[in-house]
């Protein structure tokens, strides 16, 4: 056999492994609609250990930091020496997708794996980081793991409800024994020096790289958010049939409202080019209290607004604020807010993007460059002063439901990407 | 003692006798934040064992009818002469009033008492009827009781569930020992050969009468009305921060914007005279896949008009389903609509509105006649045929809420006027 041949028997070696892992997966943590790996529960747990299996049985070395994320690294890195980080992380959200998190760590371990088959020594060790809860559906704060490593996780975080009113997020961390006492303390439980670089690969989950024909692509930067969890719109009930429309004080009508003026000003933002979406996606009136011939005197609702700039995000915080009080006044309403939960936009290291675009370049790949629209674990590293990437590898259907589909050619592509530039070196 | 002085006795022994019901309805059924009698379950049924408990001490005899309701008679009344129906509910919204259907019941009984202890025979027998299920809250159709009785409740009535996904209405009819069969069957369970007149007391539901003083009233018709229990809006699901607003099939918006295209309209036919209320007084999310991450793909919500007028209640549902085919269009949802539930207008019978406002005009209580923004049992039996009736009492603050108001006073005047009338005779 010559080279390319070893090389083609390999790629499908690591290519099968790839679909193995990715559908044993989807078998264990489907759940009749779609994916779900609820943070620091079972869905999370069972993943965890599908990750652990493969590492464990190919020789590789398994621990768990304080935050309860856990770092595989090669035999022979005594951990001393400052590393590429490589991350990903296992949760989901309810009903979503296998590839969101997963593919990134999937990624990581192919990377390792290869590593130790093919005997080569990066010039600096490479470790793999499973990072847990980094989506915000059932606590409302994301990047909890890697956050919790940097201090970065406030003690109205902690107190969080799980979505339906489950145990807190507190509760639910020392469930999987983090350290929540230096967790609530601030400490910072991760070694900065101990990481050279960052580099995540995940799943585009916007539409853009199936509309442009990318299969893979290296990430500019990460959209940051300002959001609230619930917001209650309170007006005052009556008989549907009695009140007439002057006397009403309608929390739905009231809320409706602030949707479509908020809409409104969205679009003509849009027009001047700025870079904004906005969602509310949980809205519920009170269970206990509502009927079809009640006014609705309670509206819950959740408000998130992205942006790549700060300043937008700021600017437009406002005039969500700006335009509450307006609605207030005209249809005799009160909103009461909880926290604003504001997650900061984060650049990627240009050296790394560099990095990426050239290696991209070398194995005939497009050397595009894109925004991450959603939140990753990679802003908080970056954030934290650890010089950071990402690669996107194409996926249709976006993420955060069951139809995301990522092709697992274009996913070995992104590994490909990931693994010429780790033996580039970081 | 002279005559003068008897009438003031006994009215304060009439008058106390309704503050101890009211007050032991009361204590009977709060829930901690207002009055909860859930039809054909416990809370209706606490109530109707402290009606008949009053009614059987006093010497009244009680029976059930086929649809459960219950019918109260002077002893002497062999049931087989037609008689005046006196008549009110027992059930009230979740979180309601104390006097939303109690009032009218507790009038009856003291109408009937009244009549025992004075000796008065009225020219015909005067039977009182405590129905259940007047209430839409539980089941999304109101009037159940009254329906029962003349084949009114559609097979999908009965198929409905209870709010939060309980048994259905057929069951819950049969728990309390209604004749489903018949009524599955749409048979007529009362005799309208039984009924001369129908005759109802109940709480002003609207600001009306607080705002122009009246502390009773003469209905002159109640509104009807059309409604949706469950209309789901369906888009897609998506990431919030990667789907940029062009490509959004967002639930949420689109029902904010069909519902501020829907205040719109409601105001501009205001503006023109016409009478007209509507509500969506339930909405929300799905909350096994809602996130504040992801755009919403499903919302749910009720939708219901109001008005006097047949032809603007048929206007305004066709100007409704235009608009949800325009935000269809529009914002790429598609909305899936369940039955459509029709409730006809009544008009009071213009003998009995006569034969009320003599009797107010000669009891010197103002002989004001307004109409029902709110539905009631009286429209059934009106629309079944039957003269009927409206006595309405003042009350502050709506219903439907646990802060409604009436007054024990206006509510002795209420029952003065009713005992008037039917000294009358009708």
């Amino acid at each position: 056999m010559n080279e390319a041949n070893v090389n083609l028997a390999s790629r499908q070696t690591w290519r099968g492994l790839a679909v193995q892992i990715f559908d044993e997966l989807r078998a264990k943590t489907f759940d009749g609609v779609g994916i779900t790996r609820e943070c620091y529960a079972e869905g999370e747990g069972i993943a965890i250990d599908v990750f652990r299996g493969i590492a464990e049985s190919h020789g590789l070395n398994c621990s768990v930091d304080a935050a309860a994320n856990i770092e595989i690294s090669l035999p022979g890195d005594d951990g001393s020496q400052p590393a590429l980080i490589l991350a990903s992380h296992a949760d989901s959200v309810p009903h979503g997708g296998n590839y969101d998190g997963a593919a990134g760590v999937v990624a990581g371990l192919l990377c390792l794996l290869r590593l130790r088959e093919d005997g080569t020594m990066p010039r600096h060790p490479v470790r793999l980081m499973i990072l847990r809860g980094e989506e915000s559906a059932f606590y409302g704060r994301a990047n909890i793991g890697s956050r919790a490593l940097f201090g970065g996780l406030a003690a109205r975080d902690l107190e969080a409800k799980c979505r339906g009113g489950g145990r807190t997020l507190c509760e639910a961390l020392k469930s999987v024994g983090a350290d929540v006492e230096r967790i609530q303390n601030g400490e910072t439980l991760f070694d900065i020096g101990r990481a050279r670089a960052y580099l995540e690969l995940h799943i585009e989950q916007g539409p853009v790289m199936v509309a442009r024909g990318l299969p893979t692509a290296v990430v500019s930067g990460i959209r940051g958010n300002v959001r609230h969890r619930d917001i209650l719109c309170r007006g005052e009930a009556g008989h549907s049939g009695t009140v007439p429309r002057w006397l009403r004080r309608d929390a739905v009508f009231a809320v409706s409202d602030l949707l479509m003026r908020l809409d409104e000003h969205w679009t003509r933002l849009l027009e001047r080019g700025l870079d904004l979406v906005i969602t509310t996606g949980i809205i519920g009136t009170n269970a206990d209290q509502h009927a079809i011939s009640r006014i609705p005197e309670e509206l819950h609702f959740s408000f998130e607004v992205r942006s790549q700039s700060h300043d937008t995000l700021e600017a437009f915080y406002e005039l969500f604020r700006s335009e509450c009080r307006a609605v207030s006044d005209q249809r005799r309403v009160k909103f009461e807010f909880d926290d604003r939960v504001y997650t900061e936009p984060a650049k990627m290291d240009e050296g790394i993007v560099r990095k990426l675009v050239q290696a991209s370049e070398k194995l005939g790949l497009p050397a595009e460059v894109i925004a991450s629209g959603a939140g990753h674990d990679a802003a908080v590293f970056a954030n934290a002063g650890i010089p950071s990437g990402m690669i996107f590898v194409r996926n249709a259907n976006g993420s955060h439901n069951p139809h995301e589909a990522m092709d697992v050619d274009d996913f070995m592509k992104g590994v490909d990407l990931m693994f010429a530039s780790i033996v580039e070196g970081y």
